[in-house]
């Protein structure tokens, strides 16, 4: 222990996302005193908690030199007050980092290193270098089942997991999303007015225009606490909240942001990710839904059987019944692109609309199906037409209702301000749909933050158009957020193809 | 691309070391239309020049949502100017990450892939994460002889190489520095006496209470250019300056920071650090200090001979004759630590002070024999004679004194002012020095800031004492930092453990 001396806590509102940054006066006595470098780690304590913090300087007058600042996700971690009196001191070595070095020299991690690793990382003691360097290490194939299986469950021990007082709790994932992709709604709706226990935590959009709990945010609250959550599965057997409130794997949340970053998700690391997410929830039958296609995360269907293998098996070892449904990844699916517009196609399926998107319906049909034949009571033939009989029947909508109904209330869909209809330049046949760049037109016009912003694809791959007819719709609430994006596609090839 | 608006440089003086960060307010039009997240990666260009910048959102009143900010690093790539108009966009992809992903994979690199890999490093293409990403993946031992040899060899393309008018340039080098060890000046000083060229690139203390630039800073100015080196090393055939300014190797300027961060330096990335900076400085034959002891970065002796196999190996490779000299690395070399303290210790040698610490000396003529030895016209068993022979007729200390004049001027070593000595709390024998708590009171008595500042050691491992005898001296220019270094001694079990 050095002398400590305190420091004032002064609040600079700076969001680094999820890394702890300390600012201190490059003239700080004790910063001076401690031989504290930038970029070196810092251990931050206040009022009883404490987090290790990587340091950037300060030279100007954005802090005098008796005081401190934190980024926003430290601030939140000590629950700091503006004045507070915060102090500084060198860190404890972080001791599992010796693992992390043992594991990039390929050597075998057993359940205690595994675990004092995620410890350290669920207590903040890891910097974003740190995590990258555990990430990559274990990434490239470099983690054999036993240690997927030990990292999985050291990732549950040290988050908080949910009971419920059912045996079968189901649910469902969907590794890599589709655009439009949104089963989620319909088939938690056809689950649970059979019967089934579905409690579905959904996520928001990343870097996509909609997170399937954007979507569902159209129509209902989707932010509840898990006291909340636990009403409404009581009463309707399911729910489609967003998970990020709850912290359902912390050091997921903490794991997953570098692995994006790096584009690096390891069949390990994946593996984890996923049911370590599942098992905190309680679920005890989990159906994945891998898209696969030369373009989607997983690309080959011998990446499939791998990632498919290590799941079915991990799940096992934990106590998770896991089934793999393989679907066609190779194009998106459904029309609307936006959280809004996504709800009016899921809208549509469950009323029956003669109108509504077949491959939407029909794909949540095929998922549906899979989670009814986790029941002993469902024969294996029936399963299908079960799950059409609900939905067919007005059951699903009439307990797709009721949920909203009891997670806050149901709201209507509202349409955007403005729309912007972009017509074929050409008769011809639609030979290629750029997805990325219609996701993006989606998100210059607005949206996730925007719900009713997006885009209304009219045309799919191989339909016949004529000159002038409508092939897509931008959708948005700003006359300036629908020439943001005009001005993107005219800037741009088509993103439809036609060929004539 | 997508449409550019322009936003207003404030400049907020953060010092985030070397990672480009870019604030925006979270509020900002452009930030929300172009959907860029925090931790997100954003290209900014101001009049000609770009960086990729790392975003950090801001909340507050910092910024107004149509400014930006960088850090203090990012701001000097672009050498930007207040209240300038910079542009953000999107990043093109980085194309060489997939290369990383190769390594990671357990693939062998070659020269282009490796090449592509240092362009984007010192192009600022890589975050501190995807850096981080690439020290893992190519520590571990998983770069073989050949990627060693391309990695160095594309150090060296990407940065500046010093061309000099000589047949043979010698330089020394040390692996992981030992306490006090300021060997440098009185090689340098020996082997430009005898007539070989020696130009003598050092570096600033990191974490420790001096390096022997900061130490030679004492004696006379170290921070010249490269036109004034020359002009140094013309006139006296050696110099002692700091290698920072010069940036020799950018790449591994880059890389060691975040190699340092996590504790890594495998073999092959230490071998191209350290000749990648030899042959950017034009040196044609290096010797190598290489330290060997438990505490020490190199270990073993088997862990010696496979790094000075590598050193050598590479080195002939890429046109470097490297020799190796093994030492003992178990106790710190000299007495004072700290710039002054050490300082005076290497001008006592030069001068064959008879108090001049002889452990200083002794290594000191070691490795100059070796130096010299590099001559043809010095004959194997003549080295050390020659080198004892330089120092002990004053010819050393003639030409350091030449040397420092060039450089700028000589200037004498003022005391610190004001000193507190430690005595021996008993009669006995000292047994035990611990060399990392001894730096960190030098630290806190003000060094390497303050020059004059830092610890004399009265007593060695294994003298003899009397209970009161002085045993070490803190030096330090304010009484303060005296009471602040006597604080953490009297928090600690003693530095040195004497046993009666």
């Amino acid at each position: 222990m050095s002398p400590q001396k305190g420091l004032k806590l002064k609040q600079l509102h700076i969001d680094t996302y999820r890394e702890p940054i300390i600012y201190m006066h490059s003239k700080c006595a004790v910063c001076r005193a401690e031989g504290f470098q930038s970029l070196g780690r810092i251990q931050v304590t206040y009022g009883g908690k404490s987090v290790i913090a990587t340091l950037n300087k300060i030279d100007g007058d954005l802090l005098h030199d008796d005081e401190m600042s934190l980024s926003d996700y430290a601030w939140k971690i000590l629950d700091a007050r503006e004045g507070g009196v915060a102090y500084v001191s060198h860190p404890q070595p972080v001791l599992s980092l010796s693992h992390v070095r043992s594991k990039i020299y390929g050597n075998r991690l057993d359940k205690l290193a595994l675990r004092s690793i995620i410890d350290d990382l669920v207590a903040y003691r890891y910097s974003d270098i740190e995590i990258a360097s555990f990430v990559t290490a274990c990434a490239g194939d470099h983690l054999d089942l036993n240690e997927i299986i030990d990292l999985t469950s050291s990732m549950v021990e040290v988050g908080h997991r949910i009971d419920w007082p059912y045996d079968m709790v189901v649910d469902k994932h969907c590794v890599g999303g589709l655009p439009g992709n949104r089963t989620t709604p319909i088939v938690v709706a056809i689950a649970a007015a059979y019967g089934l226990v579905m409690p579905k935590t959904s996520s928001r959009a990343i870097t996509s225009p909609a997170g399937t709990a954007d979507m569902m945010e159209v129509l209902t609250t989707v932010d509840l606490d898990i006291a909340t959550i636990r009403r409404v599965v009581e009463r309707e057997q399911g729910c489609v909240v967003w998970g990020g409130s709850t912290s359902l794997s912390p050091a997921d949340d903490i794991l997953i942001r570098v692995e994006r970053v790096l584009d690096l998700d390891s069949e390990g690391q994946l593996v984890a990710s996923i049911l370590s997410k599942k098992l905190a929830a309680g679920s005890s039958h989990v159906l994945i839904d891998m898209p696969v296609g030369p373009t989607a995360k997983v690309r080959s269907l011998s990446m499939a059987d791998k990632l498919g293998g290590y799941l079915k098996t991990v799940g096992h070892q934990l106590g998770l019944n896991v089934s793999i449904y393989l679907s066609d990844g190779s194009q998106p699916i459904g029309r609307g692109i936006g959280p809004a517009l996504e709800a009016r196609d899921v809208v549509a399926v469950l009323q029956n609309d003669p109108s509504a998107p077949q491959d939407l319906r029909n794909h949540a049909l095929n998922l549906a199906e899979k989670i009814l034949r986790f029941s002993p009571s469902v024969k294996p033939h029936e399963g299908l037409l079960t799950a059409r009989d609900i939905l067919n029947s007005g059951r699903a909508w009439t307990k797709f209702q009721s949920i909203c109904d009891a997670q806050g209330g149901m709201r209507d869909i509202c349409p955007a301000r403005y729309t912007h209809t972009i017509t074929a330049p050409l008769r011809g046949r639609v030979m290629e749909i750029d997805n990325r760049r219609i996701a993006r037109v989606a998100k210059l016009a607005g949206a996730p933050t925007d719900k009713e912003a997006g885009v209304d694809l009219h045309k799919h791959l191989g339909s016949q158009v004529e000159e002038g007819e409508p092939i897509y719709t931008i959708h948005a609430n700003s006359l300036g957020a629908i020439d943001y994006a005009l001005a993107y596609i005219e800037d741009q090839a088509p993103i439809l193809r036609i060929d004539g």
